[in-house]
């Protein structure tokens, strides 16, 4: 299980929402209040839109307490829409490719939760990409797979439906080698104009996920767990939501795997 | 504060204390019972003495509980005497110059505390260390600088004398600048041969440490906190302590910093 | 391409091979001499046999040269059969998984050369792999993939038949996507017993291979270069060979992918 | 030694200068033309000034050609003014602590060259520093002692004057021992607003350094060799200069050691 925030407004230094409040995301990565494991010690990263289309990347493998240049970084750099990310691996070494974010042209992508008896369909679900998905494969992990995924099922067009279909793959590729799916899903990804959150688990034991408003209203976040709980005006996202963010507007609509699309499809 | 754990005995993998227990210092690296903080994050590193008089060193600044590496040197290298650490940090920054065990020759060390309000009294004493001893300086730690103390005060002709001396050195410094001296001093040392081991806190509240039986009675151990609670004989070290362990025997006495003899040098 | 050295004979402490020479593979990692790249910096492995039936492993990805923990293993360990690798990447991250050697159960690898078209093949060679293999890819490099390969194709009764059916695989994997074959093999591998090499490539232009007595006749060495040019007693190994190495004699063989037999399988 | 590029003018990608061209700073540190080493693998380092008067400073141990993170964040930060390092030690361990440049407040320093002799004069001019610049030492280096000696020389009111101080103060310290002088100094330093360089040897053997044009004439750089020989119209700085850039014009002129004033000093 990990933390992570993600944050779309006015532009703002990163530090506003990754270092400096009192329960900040590096706060976080030390002592977690509503995640399963409270270190989130086995790396980080960050994702941020600026003056291109498609995002910087940060990840390193170190805690996130203890890197200087993340925190030069965040001091430094401005941005109207961010993702931050602390990892404790369920699975996976830690190493830079399996950090979050993950990064595809505009499309980036974090992961609270897992793919649960990942070992057992690891393989079916990867030979299942298409070339194009399979060829961005760069690490090991639950996570970056279900990134690509997504991609797969049409994540530029109809973000909610890519990852409906791709968490009914999961689902599906479970129940074809007997195995009772268990995916945990609280995740965020943006294509640098919206930001989308979806907050889901087939046990219905979803890793918690809220909004919130920031800096005078400038600005939204969607996070795992508050960083800033007395000054802020949280929203806990209920289980199985899709959450999409504009500049404008906040719209949370139910969520489901697209699992009847993919039985036919078999 | 940080965990550590030492071995004097018959040849055992060092997976055997370090990895392997139930609550080894693998496991209390994520998990702490007995420190401050549970999370031992901030780097780690191993001294074993094998076929050559100096010790082996190997640090990093992953966490532990992380690191492959670790994990494939701890089940394949054999020692019988050997000091293993993992590192919270208390200041300093995370690199691997500040990561214990620290090596001068035959002599290695660990180290468990603090040198309190360090920030005040770091340059005097620096300045106070021989040519010799500032020319190995190659971190920013109290604990490294520690030791270097203790290797101008005659180490390896008098263990016993040398920490107390070098404590007495840390307590004067820190009355010069009219700070109270607040140093937590719970650390290992050794020169290949024996095994020595200091508790100590000029407030009284030291760091616990204890010895205990290994591996049917063919080794023992001087840990910070027991790594295999239910099986083991743990003795727990009173403070103001100094424990001298050899192949054949350990013994206890009263430790105190040799501020006497400093009050005279000044 | 690569640098490497194995060793067999009498336990030597590793720096005999790995730092201490004039031309030592650390130094190669700095100024290669018969490379196509002087530099070797993206990473370095050491896979050593000792008190277990599996090798220790040991890998970073620094350079070779500038790593202090290397060289106090290398000044440590002492090893009857080790292998020793300095990566040049031609392609592939640079992260701990995808550094040389490769290990599974007790057999080593470690490979100068590289698949050519791989990112063509890549998929094709993977899907072939059986389960247990698939489960066992960590990284991304042409290298471990191939090492997989004969591990599939029954290495452990069979080194020469499974690396030549392995260079089958791959040759056979480029013809199916109308890819000219080019693979470079210049490789070592170990049970922990004997130590084998291979020197062979498509084009004819098979990377250099030497295999060189060492320390008074008590052991024998098998390198990509020599690492003591003035005292050795080299033999540059041909194209096209394979090289078996017990403590007691060395044979060499022809060698040729195993072609015949995988366009039957087809 | 070691590589930079500095830069002052209209905000662009970093990668156009770090990244880009054919022989980018990234190219420079596989293989240098104008260098002693081809090789400068010891890490990096980025400073760059943007929406605060303090720079941001992204600095790592990886040789620079195998970063993803340089990559990405070369390819998303625009600036006006940085500094750009890759690193070839002289001494001093790879740690980001011992990573060009070196920051204090708005100042950041990169240096190519090195002060011979250091471990002998190391310790005189460290003692010789304030507690304020003593206080803000991280690592080992002899250029980040240079740098805290041209702050206590009084670098933010008098630029060429610090740097002339510092020279003398490293000079006589050197002298004091016995020791022939023997530093080399090209190096880069900004405050955010003006960019400065100098070039000095005491063996009149200084490292070179170039000024030149960039992008349509909208910015200018300071490099040690040129990144794009075929382009630019690149213009070598003579040994013993002292270069100031601002955005409207760059004045040279003679640089010495300010030897006199310390000679009187003692």
């Amino acid at each position: 299980m990990c933390r992570w925030a993600a944050y779309l407004g006015e532009a703002v230094f990163l530090e506003d929402i990754v270092t400096a409040p009192c329960h900040s995301l590096i706060a976080q990565s030390h002592c977690a209040q509503e995640a399963k494991s409270p270190t989130n010690g086995d790396g980080f990263g960050l994702a941020w839109y600026g003056d291109r289309p498609e995002p910087g990347l940060y990840r390193d493998i170190l805690p996130a307490w203890s890197d200087p240049n993340l925190r030069s970084l965040c001091r430094q750099i401005k941005s109207g829409l961010f993702l931050a990310h602390v990892r404790a691996s369920t699975g996976g070494a830690t190493s830079r490719m399996n950090c979050h974010p993950f990064v595809s042209g505009r499309w980036s992508f974090m992961h609270n939760g897992q793919i649960g008896g990942f070992e057992k369909i690891r393989r079916a679900l990867e030979n299942s990409l298409s070339d194009a998905a399979f060829g961005q494969r760069e690490g090991t992990t639950d996570s970056e797979l279900f990134f690509l995924l997504m991609l797969d099922e049409g994540l530029p067009g109809d973000p909610h439906g890519a990852v409906s279909r791709a968490a009914g793959r999961v689902i599906e590729a479970s129940r074809r080698v007997g195995v009772e799916p268990a995916l945990k899903l609280t995740a965020a990804l943006s294509d640098g104009d919206a930001l989308y959150a979806v907050r889901y688990a087939t046990d219905g034991q979803a890793p918690t996920l809220y909004t919130g408003g920031f800096a005078g209203r400038a600005g939204r976040c969607i996070v795992s767990e508050p960083f800033d709980r007395d000054r802020g005006d949280w929203q806990a996202i209920p289980p199985s939501s899709f959450v999409t963010m504009t500049r404008n507007s906040t719209s949370i609509r139910a969520f489901a795997p697209g699992s009847a699309q993919l039985a036919m499809a078999v």
